[in-house]
């Protein structure tokens, strides 16, 4: 995987976060997805060995945040700012899916070569209105009405998520590493096997041809599903001629 | 938001989980979107205080866990599984990103009214073969490669978010409560107030009509991003006003 450089010029602002351990719950989310820029705007507490402790192989995401005072600071030098809100505004601009809004600001930071952040309030009440208002791109996660409390650690995940899937689109960088698959049948293998088969089981007097019962439409049907591979078609031919073999008395 | 009931069919099935912690976390996780069917494979510790305070209000989530003694009795009724995993396996078939496997699992759980499972192994080790063995659909998230451990909870949260999407999408369910965004303005009050503007700033000499340099054209294309609003057109109108007013001297 490579190009995913817009994940690179991604700032995670948490403001004010209450709880040690949500902060490595979101380095970690962070690492797991390509992204190291982790700010704080007035932690609780920070550094701290619980925060440690949940950021587990990402540490070095924790060693490397930056701690301010206030989000103004956190935001300074960015080009485009998205924050996590669950809640209407009076004042509010129409909010985004997360994955309008990590494509906007793949897109965005792209285009500019500018940093862009995404900005988490603190767990118990989230974003003021004046930090909201910094922000251009308000995102809600669509959520249970009747539950829509995600952890913080589960939120930076989540968004962190879309921003790499945003990221790998706008690059063309498929999901998966390369893998070589097992050699698909080709339409002739899986003719003979069908001729085979019908062979077969009209000779082991499972198939009537006088009263065919649309049974090898729904044998192909069957296997049409499974898209046959070229080992598995041995397999089955193998099978096949094992019965074959019984039924002729040559074993 | 209604008829996402194929989210009702889905059951979460975590296969030995070491940490309490995480059992909790992934209750959470599956309430907020709107999940309450959990399985248990031989937890190392449940019911356990840790796992009910990090469910934080999704108690009712743990409360109803089933606990069972493999995966197999996890599954028994199910349809369909998709199963969590970050290798490769020697007889695996092609995995499906996160979103390809929500679609598929909430598709076929709505066409055939049964169950569906989604399967998440131990937090060191994942799930063994013969378990990735009874699972049709093996799921991979696209993560760092040099860093692809994602929290078990945060795993949970990031699947049954794609799947609630899923359930959304496929019941026309809009991602958001309907709100009232505020009202735009109209073709004509964005020209009235292009004229307005126009003539305000030629009076005040800041557009020499003989050499517009392009001035108004940068203008609308910036208001133009803004889509404004019938409210906002009054303010800007007011605004310009009171400029009219002073340079006339009646104020």
């Amino acid at each position: 995987m490579n190009d995913l450089s817009a994940l690179g010029r991604v700032r995670v602002v948490l403001s004010r976060p209450s709880h040690p351990g949500n902060i490595g719950a979101a380095a970690r989310a962070m690492k797991t997805m390509g992204l190291a820029h982790l700010w704080l705007v007035s932690p609780a507490s920070f550094p701290d060995t619980v925060a440690e402790a949940r950021a587990c192989g990402a540490g070095d995401v924790l060693a490397g945040a930056r701690v301010v005072d206030s989000l103004q600071e956190a935001l300074s030098g960015t080009v485009l700012a998205a924050a996590l809100t669950a809640r209407r505004r009076d004042l509010s601009l129409a909010r985004l899916a997360p994955r309008a809004a990590a494509a906007e600001l793949v897109q965005w930071s792209r285009n500019t070569c500018g940093e862009v952040a995404l900005v988490f309030g603190c767990e118990a009440s989230g974003l003021s209105n004046e930090e909201l208002g910094l922000c251009a791109l308000p995102v809600t996660i669509p959520a249970n009405p009747a539950y829509a409390s995600l952890n913080l650690g589960a939120a930076v995940q989540l968004m962190c998520y879309e921003l790499r899937l945003a990221a790998m689109e706008e690059s063309g960088v498929s999901f998966l590493p390369a893998e070589p698959l097992p050699e698909p049948a080709t339409h002739d293998e899986s003719e003979n096997f069908f001729a085979h088969l019908e062979s077969s089981i009209v000779a082991s007097g499972f198939l009537d041809p006088a009263k065919p019962r649309r049974l090898m439409p729904k044998l192909r049907r069957l296997f049409g599903r499974a898209r046959l591979e070229k080992e598995e078609i041995a397999i089955l031919r193998g099978i096949l001629a094992s019965f074959d073999a019984g039924r002729n008395g040559c074993r």
